[in-house]
């Protein structure tokens, strides 16, 4: 072992010691695991991970980008529920070449955002060897008001929404977006949606789950549809149509959500915070996935980017 | 893409049919969130990774049982804390080469003893791709008792148990343990522990934890120790002291923990279901760790199997 080498104990340490107390925190880090005191005894659980050459890659992104983006995926999930996270961890496969300082970076990046949204990370796991850099992080959210926000309540006639812009999230977004909890509780407070998602996999994908597990289908206009200027300039780049983009690239982490027509009427263009609302079209009983473009009509696939095992 | 190529979604849908209701999942598989319903308003939570060519190898382990051993480790963490599990979710890397099939084999492993202890499975993360199968599982917990049974409450003069047999897990325990869930159930209704860690780094860095987290030391005494028969072999095989293995090994997942003298006294000799418990040494207010054999002391190293991080 050369002299400096240090163990995933002292790395532990390490982050023991900058973890502050918090009161929600019974037992945090250095145990078999974690403590969480709730505000109920319903809690939700989400888990996502991150993988080197796959959602980044170390010649672009920074340990502490890379650190930031892992959680940030987590707590969109949390926000796509309208929830508050309560706790995170996160187990770590680190490359040998990595070494103490990404893995401390990393952890730096992760706290920045954990602090930013209250999720105080109370432990984990970390392996040193393999090739890729591997994340994986776990958020435990509480939900706030009477019932849980799902993919599953979309009904007929709702109006469908979608904050900020899409598309091209490749080019930089995806490691610098913010997951939407405080746009969600907003959301939830002034329009009662019915159903909402966060679109990781891509706006057509991530209808689609909505469309599935509500058990209805769609017409949304490309007009209608927000296409960031990444998606435009990915589409330059790649010489795709920048509807394209908007629809597959994924990761763009805006909230998908569906509001009763009546709420939608009075639905605001923009969120207290200045990030736009778009209407980009409405359910509808039949079970069909429609994009209209001026007077034409195409059937839509739902696969956005995924993941093929074969 | 060639036929039969299927993606992570036809994976999660594979699975969501395959998870039974369970009154304490509000919202399963299939969500941003799993959504669960706990006993009270705290709740434990606990991440451990496993990684091909570190803590398994594909070539002496079958899919089934890698899955079962990344949630028995962490349900080993569960009873480490005499707790009893809730909920878990699971991420995994898949390299290409592997496939669904192995996936799906995966996922009935951890099925399994998931089932076995009541900790339903809702949700995860699937990405395709790398060298090797990561796979980082996590659980949530609920205590059972007025405090948490944590590391840091061993006492001068208590005395040190362990159930089972410790060393040479390497050779077929480190797959097919049961978490002593039930075991640490029985410890805490009959001995009351002051302290209770589970051996995942080896009895000398297991102790070493309770040690730090207490604020105390040790005097263990060779001949007590348990060695199983692995111990025995594995030393056989690479010239090494079988103790050294009982000591250094780890991945026993054996109960450790830490008694009164008074309550030590009347300490049954096995717990109900015939697991042995060995006492194995006492606590002592200075804050030294040592190993005695016949009437020779010797300070012991409490570094056990470790990730080097340089």
């Amino acid at each position: 072992m050369p002299s400096g080498a240090q163990s995933e104990f002292d790395l532990i340490d390490w982050i023991r010691r900058r973890t502050p107390e918090n009161p929600r925190i019974q037992l945090g880090i250095g145990d078999d695991c974690a403590a969480i005191k709730l505000l109920s005894n319903e809690c939700l659980l989400t888990v996502d991970q991150v993988v080197e050459g796959i959602h980044f890659d170390l010649a672009s992104a920074s340990p502490e980008q890379i650190g930031r983006k892992a959680i940030a995926r987590a707590l969109s999930d949390i926000a796509a529920m309208a929830a508050l996270p309560a706790a995170a961890a996160a187990s770590m496969l680190l490359p040998e070449k990595r070494g103490m300082d990404s893995a401390k970076r990393i952890y730096s990046g992760m706290r920045t955002l954990a602090d930013e949204f209250d999720a105080p990370i109370t432990g984990g796991d970390v392996s040193v060897g393999g090739e890729r850099l591997v994340i994986s992080v776990t958020v435990i959210g509480e939900p706030r008001g009477e019932r849980l926000l799902t993919r599953a309540g979309a009904k007929p006639n709702d109006i469908i929404f979608v904050t900020g812009d899409l598309g091209g999230s490749s080019a930089g977004k995806h490691l610098t977006f913010t997951p939407r909890i405080r746009e969600a509780r907003e959301i939830v407070r002034t329009l009662k949606p019915t159903a909402m998602i966060d679109i990781s996999d891509g706006l057509a994908a991530d209808l689609g789950h909505i469309l599935k597990e509500s058990g209805v289908g769609a017409i949304i206009e490309s007009e209608a549809i927000p296409i960031s200027r990444a998606g435009y300039k990915t589409a330059a780049a790649s010489n795709s149509a920048p509807l394209e983009n908007a629809l597959y690239d994924g990761e763009d982490y805006e909230l998908l959500f569906c509001v009763s027509e009546e709420i939608a009427q009075q639905a605001p263009a923009a969120l207290s915070n200045g990030i736009r609302l778009n209407q980009i079209g409405a359910i509808t009983r039949e079970k069909n996935f429609y994009l209209k473009t001026g007077h034409s009509e195409r059937t839509l696939k739902t696969q956005g980017w995924k993941h093929i095992i074969e």
